[in-house]
């Protein structure tokens, strides 16, 4: 399946980012034509979400790579160095690079440009393989729950291909129920403060033909109270042994919510999101007060008030009542037993 | 107690209104001298908030009042009328015009005048001494239950002064709570979309020196999981026999997770608000788009994506932990059974 939307484009030597951060207002691409254009391009976050920022790292080194045919591996290692610089708290951008560097090392430098091609493109389609293979495992559970009925889903933050690359993996499964004809509306959580919901999710659901409304979170009691939501989807950045899972603000009240009403609530990550050694709250990034005192340049509250903004929530794992990687489902019905085996 | 914030001042017969679209980006005072420049207050919303509204069309029939001393009771209807049409949904502005004719039509002429200015600042103080006592109940209710320990407070859209014309329902409680040295923070949710939270409940707590944090409502839950609050303190629109309550759309979100962390949710409203013979969710309405969709004039969703936007949610009486207004408390252990009392 081809996406309607393409944030990452490779094609005449150039790479082409389609700017998120003007969306869903203007619809551009930037053209990277060198290390230094992918590098500023991630700094200034045309792109974002994880996966992204590693397929864009991974093409800024194909430019590098075309570039400059006769470099060294220590030309390589400082170009690695300056590429993962662009922003030192994504995981994976770091990662990529990283893995990029190892097996050009044992490469021989002649083949450097064709072979950091092949890691770039083949990074891209195994992310899109695995997102359809959990997306697939999403539509099977929805048409046995639900009897092949339509349904109403709510999803949080964006998890699309905006953030993917390709398929999206909550947003992903959505797109697939709407092609197996098993969807009727997304609600789609604006998700303060940074309303990647009302932006992006909206987007991408736009693009794609999908009924659609936007909701405040606030909203999300009174649509379940008059029955008008039937799963949630949502994503996740870590999942650990027993469930727990950190996702964006917000994610830890949907699942109280949807566990009062009898709501079911479907976590769908790779398994490169779960870490079985980690409990889930290590680290929650606290994020600037501006985002939620400030719209863009506009001052919504007193400038001497504080805000408290973290990023990520935990949600228990004895909430969600189904986490879909790659390799299958775990319940919680089953208290999770099965997640162990869904990363080996 | 001397509010440090009054949103209407009568003096030398003038009204004087704080502006309250302008707020907390300017404090502003418009000064109105006929009839026609409060009925215009009202319909731009200078001032918001039910009893706030009913202050303002008393003080405006006050104004017209005294230009027009050798008016008949035909023109004091038309007055009435034209001023009732200033925001025809508003039901308390209605209510107070009905009331304040309905007593002039027994009295001399002569005297309305004097006898309009009585009622006005009667009106605003019998409000005043009413929040005051719903206020010492709440106080009351947190020295015992915290055994005098200060406590965190989570509060949801405005409650206070701004909203109350002098003294707040639950923001009230709130200020009442820090001169009794029981206060130890407040969380001020944004309260999405029209942020009443972050730009004037914001504002109320800077005013009375009170420490407080804006948060969005996303982040109730990681709060709460964090042990971070300790009681929730919120107004209401309507309260039914079975202590069923609509509040702005949120609230029932909060009481869900409220009741499953076991933190103790407070509704604080007058008496005027209960009403024993009709269901809580009659008529939730739903709000324009673009409130969602936009901040002031900047467009945040796609422009063809729907936003649903209802304004208010049914909170269950069985999650309030106590509903309490002005003659007392009426508990969730109890079933609710002493709601009825407090009507009476």
């Amino acid at each position: 399946m081809k996406s309607s939307i393409e944030p990452i484009i490779f094609k005449d030597n150039k790479l082409l980012l389609l700017d998120q951060r003007r969306l869903p207002i203007e619809e551009n691409y930037i053209e990277c034509l060198t290390l230094e254009n992918g590098h500023d391009a991630i700094k200034d976050m045309v792109v974002r979400g994880a996966p992204c920022i590693g397929f864009t790292a991974l093409y800024s080194l194909v430019l590098w790579l075309q570039d400059n045919k006769n470099s060294t591996i220590d030309d390589l290692s400082k170009a690695c160095n300056y590429l993962s610089s662009a922003r030192p708290t994504a995981v994976n951008l770091k990662y990529e690079v990283d893995r990029m560097f190892s097996i050009l090392k044992k490469t021989p430098p002649s083949d450097w440009t064709q072979i950091s091609l092949k890691i770039a493109s083949e990074t891209l389609e195994e992310s899109h393989r695995i997102n359809t293979k959990m997306g697939s495992l999403a539509v099977k559970e929805i048409q046995e729950r639900f009897s092949g009925r339509k349904v109403r889903a709510l999803t949080h933050c964006n998890t699309g291909t905006l953030a993917c690359g390709s398929l999206g993996t909550a947003l992903g499964a959505i797109e697939l129920l709407q092609n197996e004809n098993l969807l009727e509306h997304v609600w789609a959580s604006e998700t303060r403060p940074y309303l990647q919901g009302s932006r992006l999710t909206a987007y991408e659901l736009l693009k794609n033909d999908i009924a659609h409304s936007i909701i405040v979170e606030g909203a999300v009691s009174h649509l379940m109270q008059n029955n008008l939501v039937d799963v949630i989807f949502v994503g996740a950045d870590r999942i650990v042994a027993n469930g727990d899972t950190a996702n964006k603000i917000g994610t830890s009240n949907l699942s109280i919510l949807a566990n009062y009403y009898g709501v079911p609530m479907f976590v769908l990550a790779p398994s490169s999101s779960f870490d079985m050694s980690m409990s889930a709250g290590d680290e929650i990034e606290l994020r600037e007060e501006d985002e939620i005192k400030k719209y863009k340049n506009l001052q919504i509250s007193p400038l001497k008030s504080s805000a408290y903004n973290p990023s990520f929530d935990i949600t228990k794992g004895e909430l969600i009542t189904g986490i879909i990687n790659e390799n299958g489902i775990s319940y919680a019905k089953d208290d999770h037993v099965n997640l162990k085996g869904l990363v080996q």
